[in-house]
């Protein structure tokens, strides 16, 4: 075999179905985010596809935190957790997570996508005869995990608590049963649940495992997520997060109880076998977690300039999912298109918008994945909208009946 | 099934084995490492076994590099890498690393074990009828992600080319396969003989795979590694390492042809659906490993001090593994007392070494596995040995021979 040529024509292919992928590199500029520096397109833009929900990657509590733990550290962990590796900083950070939702314990990992692997792979691995019941639309880093632990899986529908006690009434009642799911998914921005599944969860004895990550920061009181919003964080066995997204900086985390958090930290592999977190990093995201515990303003804000968003794009009749979080997926249903609007917002208005499309999400469903924040401004909104306006006639999209004025 | 009950009863096993695991909680003091304070331990520490093997964690460019970085673009990377997270910062980290390894590209991962789970799953899952060639002692990382793609697996005599060339042998000529091999083993700090096996490569049109892991930044005129220092990096087909040891930061990463990295980039779920590293971790690795491409003075330090504390253990007849590398394995073959040498070392000594027992390596082969690096100073061998040499007397533990003086 030539390997060359093998990949060369995998990559074609990708090509050919229009799903290669070309990344855009920014340079974030800090304390005007969400303005940053295109290097390989137009220079200035503004970004609106940030997972940086809040702006906190930019917070001076949060840099402060970090530059002092630079000072005070050094750069890296240098070990495992378990060889050296573990510093202050990990054992306040993880502190400060348990606080967060209510929780005995946390376990800090690498990220997010490693928390979720490693957790359920670890949990669906080591616990015998475990079914996990698995949302059809769980994130690609749930699905491994499940994938890897050979637990027996059953997939229910999106969000349908009646298919989930379907399967669930299937199952042997003394049986082991894992509930695995998300708060907000992140591609339709719709919500679950919660509640429900916790009833459904306690009337077959299923452990229930809520990723939080498009949540966390952004929903509660204190930003434990939608959980502590709908006041159900103690129904939950495992729940699970980032520190990547509205806390803005990296890493991943479960909380749970002292013993379920122990007994990940002592058999996942994918915590054991490596390097931990910077402690910079660590202290950051606890500065950020300490900051969104007290102040409600970032949220209230980021929560006002989506409803703006919204409602301008409804003035002009552009179809968007209407879901109750912060996530507007405006609809474009034509992979060619998306990728057209997306690369002249770029090159000619400065605004960059990632395109989804397939496999991210399904056919004919591409969108643009808009995630307005606190530190867009009434002028950014103004531009985003005039532009989309434009781009829509000039593709001859569909548009929505406009409301009664 | 009562979960907690079985959670408290699997870790009441792994306490009645030996192998529950507590991790030293440490303050690295920046500027002054290998020193730091140990909070739940006896206060002030040495510390003899961290992988930031030669201090980089404190070096200045690095720190300045993480703190420019920080007030240049802020904290997080703000999203996935397709999604608005590459950053200039990941661009040029990326153009060092293959320059670093002659190699036309790299592609960065979060951590080093995801980079060998992501690359080798991929590899594996996506190359029809790809056979993987293992060496018995990969590390974790290696193992899971082999496993993960469900490729066939073979699995060869540690650094054992005969039996390597046995088992390609046996395979058909014409079917694709992968070697996939480490340079520096952890535990054991034996070397892999890369050459010839790049020549069984070359004669079975195999594919190689080397984890460079416990050798970038410390072998080879630049630090690229033992397969720099032997004239071997363009023969072999990817290179693996890290950016969270020798470099003294965090991540992994790939180096290898565009094609390859352009194939792994575009089809591996654990790059794809995951938050970029922080621009600032790549701005302080790039720094990094700029200043050992320059500068051999640290590496030419750690192997004088290496050299040293060998030479200190043999004169009293301490019995380590006499590898060719940086890692010093002092054998107790004990995990009790292994374990309470570790203890007393800390409680009584102040210094800091994690006792290694099964299943990290066989059992009665438990260790301390010491790693000396250019910030030691004469003063700490000097104490290392002295306390090492009362806890063997005490222990009442093998010596060996004193050579002739």
């Amino acid at each position: 075999m030539n390997y060359t040529d093998f990949f060369r024509s995998e990559l074609d292919a990708l090509r050919d179905s229009g799903n290669y992928r070309n990344f855009a590199e920014l340079e974030r500029h800090c304390g005007a985010f969400p303005s940053a520096t295109c290097h390989n397109g137009p220079g200035e833009v503004t970004i609106w596809c940030s997972n940086d929900y809040l702006g906190m990657g930019q917070h001076p509590l949060v840099l402060d935190a970090m530059h002092a733990a630079l000072d005070r550290t050094g750069a890296g962990a240098g070990g495992t957790r378990n060889i050296s590796g573990t510093t202050h900083d990990h054992v306040r950070l993880e502190a400060e997570l348990a606080d967060l939702h209510g929780k005995e314990a946390a376990l800090l990992f690498t990220s997010g996508y490693v928390s979720n692997w490693a957790a359920l792979g670890t949990l669906g691995a080591r616990i015998p005869g475990l079914t996990i019941l698995s949302d059809a639309l769980n994130h690609a880093s749930m699905i491994e995990g499940i994938r890897h632990s050979k637990a027996a899986r059953v997939i229910w529908k999106h969000n349908d608590q009646a298919d989930l006690e379907a399967k669930l009434a299937c199952l042997p009642a003394n049986a082991p049963k894992l509930i695995a799911f998300e708060s907000v998914y992140s591609m339709d921005g719709d919500i679950a649940p919660i509640a429900e599944i916790c009833d459904l969860a306690d009337r077959y004895n299923a452990m229930t495992y809520l990723d939080e990550v498009h949540a966390v920061g952004l929903y509660g009181p204190r930003g434990g997520g939608v959980a502590e919003r709908e006041g159900v964080m103690d129904r939950l066995t495992v729940i699970e997060g980032t520190l990547g997204k509205a806390f803005g900086v990296m890493g991943g985390y479960i909380a749970a109880s002292t013993e379920l958090c122990d007994f990940v930290r002592s058999f996942a592999s994918g915590f054991i076998f490596t390097t931990a977190l910077p402690p910079a990093v660590a202290a950051g995201a606890a500065a950020s977690i300490r900051h969104l515990k007290a102040s409600g303003a970032e949220r209230e804000a980021q929560q006002a300039r989506v409803a703006q968003v919204r409602a301008r794009l409804d003035q002009i009749g552009l179809p968007h999912i209407d879901n109750p979080s912060h996530i507007i997926p405006v609809m474009v249903g034509d992979p060619v298109k998306c990728k057209f609007i997306s690369d002249t917002l770029l090159r000619d208005y400065g605004i960059y918008i990632q395109p989804i499309n397939y496999p991210t999400v399904p056919k004919w469903t591409e969108r643009l994945r808009i995630t307005p924040s606190p530190v867009h401004s009434d002028a950014d909104v103004a531009q985003l909208v005039a532009a989309l306006e434009k781009l829509w006639t000039q593709c001859q999209l569909a548009r929505r009946p406009l409301a009664a004025q």
